[in-house]
């Protein structure tokens, strides 16, 4: 790539380099550390362009002061606790928006580590996507407060003044995010965005091998002073003794090697300390053709497609590609053929280029490993395509770069090597089932797995082969025709869905939309009376003092509402005339409401009563004030029970008490969540649920 | 206790011992094992009765066949998959039947652990509620169904034909259960049940020093044959090699001391080969005082009783026991004394003597321990009631059993033992505090605990306690005058809340209802068409086929509904004298239904509109079979949105699909849930809802 482009776009740390392209030495990257960029000391170790093996920069974190930086984290907390999961929502878009505006530089200084477009597409739109749905997630699913309620009340005694409720806190702790080589923007930001939103600040640890692409959104990160300072560190080259600062409210986030992962496994803040440790390692994912499909079905097509794509795409350096190609005996010879067929297109070189498929591996390095990976798994399959010592690369030197071929294997029946060696690269391996008990056994032997994917177009083996994978597996992706058009493929982490998988695929689990937030956060079961529950939560608890409005609550803004006011209603019989009229009026006439002899037979009501319908109509009547003012609209109804039936004769009325405010930060308005109950003569509970409003905010 | 009795109530494992008594030897306590109860090779260790020192029982695992075991509960895994969620809760609820029938006789044998009657009652008529009520809420808040969903449905693609879902599936695995001595019945079960409800069989090592309480409650639940063969496993003994024998798919969960959870975290199995560990450990329970309390408050009271209660019951024995009572600086010393006048009250002795309010410790073994940790705790507090070394005791020898006195230490200021040192017995240290901020930065140096509790009758303090404790918390206790009287107090985990805490209290999670059962199952994002969906997790998914019904589904048994299952109604146009004469019937006069000018500046309607009520109360109408038949009763709706507004002159028509079918294994009737989708004339859609209605099994 041009250097004088390289000279506009990226951050001090890898300009100092940029202007030494021709000395021998590269400067050493930056970190960012208690609000400063630093080096580390000494000359670092070299980090080479995957693809012509040129000296891109060094990477040293010798004698950077590792406890201020924690240290400076800890104190950043506060300040994000205090912001409400929409604000630090709204952040985290502001910081995707500027980002995508930066893209192409990004895409430029992305080739250097072997990237095509279309890998970088992956790592770096698909960062950005993964900030822009999180952010909208949060501020769908998580209330604009900084607590988060965690399932229903639970009422602890009868008298109804010992309740339970569950709540989600933020922990004054630090995030580590320890990230892989292979996507240094969307490993850093798919971590990064739910520990902040979660209200901890992050300290990101990128991979010496990609960790300049890292250093680059991270310096437009800082520079566009979005996120309160201290949110986000950045840690260029060795963890070193960083875990040793951390205690039990922090967690370390960690994908990469299962060796690696075993180190941290063993380490004292861990195994003593309490620091809380995720893991996302290899993995030996694997894709099931289904016994129904014949090579004119469109599924055949998909499945050769996927298995090609997942080996090519980064080169296969990913968690997620296809190592295992699991099909019917009888249709491994036509399989073979067909994925021969497609790889032979498969052109390999410089990334830049836009013909070119595939690019490098990260590193020299790398190549070394895969080509032993690739040496273990012969001893139990056969090289079916490609030559892991040769491959003819366009407008690149096959040799000073990373280029290796994409390489399939066959294995030979009762092969052990395709379940235990993860070759990091280009590389699959055909594994035959005879039945589909079998190919969940084959599938099983991975010993947990990120993602497999079934291609099927049969119902029944979509569901048994899914939920024969489910226990060893994060994600599974059935494809069809149906699906096809939308799908996006077996590799792909979507940020609405959980990633990670069990057993050798580390245990861990990142993404999933809000669950990520929550991972971050600490679960208590909070035990108060109804009142206290109130004055913790921020939302009003039943059983919890009513607060008589003197003005209609539909009168006040929602800057003026406060939760618990209430309007208590007067109360209205409900006649046989009403219920008579109902039935006619809306149409439906089903016998409990019109037929007195039938009514009598049901096993609940004994007897004529009103429609559910008519009670929540009626009670609508009783609450509504309908002059124009800040109520907007009644956009919902949430968990109506119908508790006691209404009898002709019998009067209902209404409490209606403000449950939950939540303002919009970008609208001038914002949601009320009002409790109703509907309660008879009696004083039994005849209807409860939610009545959702908008309602502006002045 | 008289032998005869127990002679009639105990297993053969303790009946050989119970014929033996007058000899030297006790029998060895018998494991069940592979469908099979057998004894461990050799003498065994002695177990002491904690009353008297005479001997109970003597324990052996050497030699017994851990393999077997492993293997027997893997064969047994799919038997229990098969069983929905109701059946598996439906067995445990027989078993705890059966278990609370023969109660008496275990309370017997709970003496010889040193347990009181109300010690026993925490540990025997606990564990017994804990079973009734996860069987309760799995019937409620779990599927008649293998495959609970978590969450909603994730639309992927644009045209909603890719879409996601999180399900949880049961793992084929084994869970192993290493409990604490302390509660050898309710330890059991509180792990036992959720697992059976996840679908994995049990292997239950109960603590040596009472696991003949723990063996007498497994062999009346084996006696009963209620549960597969090979649900449940007891090894009595040491675990020896069984975690060698674990894989990805097993679980281990750990109650017990932080040294022996270390040596589990870095067993092999746990860290290189996915069994998945939980811990709940020691922890430095507090209870905290707030300033707002005077001595006359009823909350002072409440306090001082529940710290000694704490103190007391179970000899203090307890992983929730108050071991820090933070209080207000200026009340210390009214504080110690109130507590030193409740303390003078309890009598200390005999477990089964009813005048008894505190027995013995588990062994003498643990009274050295607990002396041990006094002198600790000496080095920066004083003994302010108590004597380590001498107590008075009823009926029996203070010297031969592990009797010990309530110790009560009040802290220096800047002390550190109290937040490090766990007395495991009648210990409790008091430490003051001058601000609010200052007693939560007391509470979080215990660096994580299972529960804290806070007295105060000021919400605001209650507030900022709580959501300062929290994150250090897996429960927090408010106690006030309000739920005094129901409260269950400090010290008790409830089945329906999370037991467990972060940090030093092992960071595990257990029990919080069905929370429990899920932590057992694996989760995963499945991606697929909507119609491979719906196949897959048997409930109807948005997006996929709905099959018109020939008959009207009304007229279906829940026998012979299907998911699926459709009625498209015909459509009926809503005028403008509909929705007028909808409001002057229900007394619904909002603007935007009765006032054209008020209703054209709504920024949502732009107009007139219907009323949402109106809205379904016509659908109904349409969708509605009125003749009586297998349909009882609609009980409710959930998640209803009115998603475009329908205008006088629109028209609307409805179709209603059978989603989920729930039949109730004890009733003639279950729970159908439809999908309601109303559309108008431009086949937008007006409303969504789901049905919910109870339909005759036949």
């Amino acid at each position: 790539m041009p250097f004088d482009k390289l000279r506009d776009l990226v951050g001090d740390g890898l300009r100092d380099l940029v202007d030494r392209e021709d000395g021998v030495v590269s400067a050493v990257l930056q970190s960012y550390i208690a609000g400063r960029w630093v080096s580390g000391d000494g000359e670092g170790e070299p980090v080479f362009d995957a693809g012509t093996g040129e000296e891109v920069t060094r990477v040293s974190s010798h004698g950077l002061d590792l406890s201020a930086m924690v240290q400076h984290a800890r104190r950043a907390g506060p300040a994000i606790v205090e912001l409400t999961f929409h604000q630090r929502a709204l952040l985290l878009k502001e910081i995707a928006q500027q980002l995508t505006a930066a893209k192409d530089e990004l895409y430029e200084l992305s080739f250097r580590t072997g990237a095509t477009r279309r890998d970088s597409a992956v790592d770096i739109d698909g960062g950005f996507g993964t900030l822009f749905s999180l952010s909208s997630k949060a501020r769908r699913e998580l209330p604009n407060d900084t607590v988060h309620l965690d399932g229903g009340l639970e009422r602890l005694g009868r008298a109804g003044q010992f309740v339970g409720q569950h709540v989600y806190t933020s922990r004054p702790g630090v995030a580590v995010q320890i990230n892989a080589f292979n996507f240094p923007v969307w490993g850093m930001l798919e971590k990064l965005a739910p520990a902040f939103l979660a209200g901890l600040p992050s300290i990101v640890k990128p991979a010496s091998q990609t960790g300049y692409l890292t250093e680059a959104v991270v310096r437009k990160i800082i520079d566009s002073g979005v996120l309160p300072e201290g949110s986000l560190q950045l840690l260029s080259g060795g963890a070193g003794a960083l875990l040793d600062e951390l205690g039990p409210q922090d967690s370390v986030a960690f994908t990469g090697s299962a060796h690696t992962a075993g180190l941290l496994r063993r380490h004292p803040s861990v195994l003593t300390d309490g620091v809380r440790l995720g893991v996302e390692a290899d993995s030996l994912n694997c894709s099931v053709l289904g016994p129904d499909v014949a090579p004119d079905d469109p599924e055949f097509d998909l499945f050769i497609k996927g298995v090609v794509a997942e080996m090519t795409v980064k080169a296969g350096q990913k968690c997620t590609a296809i190592r295992r190609v699991i099909v019917p005996r009888e249709r491994a010879d036509e399989i073979v053929e067909a994925l021969t067929a497609r790889l032979t297109k498969i052109t390999v070189g410089d990334p830049s280029d836009p013909d070119v498929r595939m690019g490098p591996l990260a590193s020299l390095g790398q190549r070394v490993e895969v080509r032993k990976a690739i040496e273990a798994l012969r001893s139990s399959a056969e090289i079916v395509y490609g030559d892991p010592d040769r491959v003819s690369t366009v407008g690149a030197d096959a040799e000073r770069g990373a280029f290796l071929s994409p390489v399939l294997l066959r294995a030979r029946d009762g092969a052990v090597e395709p379940h235990d060696v993860e070759p990091f690269g280009p590389v699959s391996t055909v594994l035959t089932y005879s039945s589909l008990p079998q190919a969940v056994e084959l599938a099983a032997r991975g010993r947990g797995s990120l993602v497999g994917s079934v291609i099927t177009n049969d119902p029944r083996v979509a569901r048994d082969v899914t939920i024969g994978l489910a226990p060893w597996h994060g994600r599974i992706l059935v494809l069809n025709r149906e699906d096809a058009a939308e799908s996006t493929g077996h590799g792909s982490p979507l940020p609405m869905l959980v990633h990670g998988g069990p057993g050798r695929a580390g245990g861990g689990e990142e993404l999933g939309g809000v669950r990520a937030v929550l991972s971050h956060m600490q679960r208590t079961a909070v035990q108060a009376s109804p009142n206290m529950m109130t004055a913790i939560t921020g939302r009003w608890t039943t059983g919890s003092d009513r607060v008589p409005s003197e003005e209609h609550p539909f009168r006040k803004s929602l800057a003026r509402l406060r939760i618990g006011d209430t309007i208590s209603t007067d109360s209205r019989t409900v006649s046989q005339s009403d219920i008579d009229r109902f039935a006619d009026f809306t149409g439906d006439t089903f016998y409990a409401h019109t037929d007195p002899e039938a009514a009598a037979a049901n096993p609940f009501f004994g007897g004529l009563v009103a429609h559910g319908y008519l009670v929540v109509s009626l009670a609508a009547g009783l609450f509504v004030d309908p002059a124009p003012g800040p109520v907007l609209a009644n956009f919902g109804i949430d968990n109506l029970r119908f508790l006691t039936p209404v009898k002709p004769g019998d009067s209902i009325r209404v409490e209606l008490t403000v449950k939950q405010l939540t303002p919009r930060a970008t609208a001038d308005y914002g949601e009320v969540r009002w409790d109703a109950e509907v309660r008879n003569q009696r004083d039994e509970i005849a209807a409860s649920y939610d009545v959702l409003t908008l309602v502006a905010k002045e």
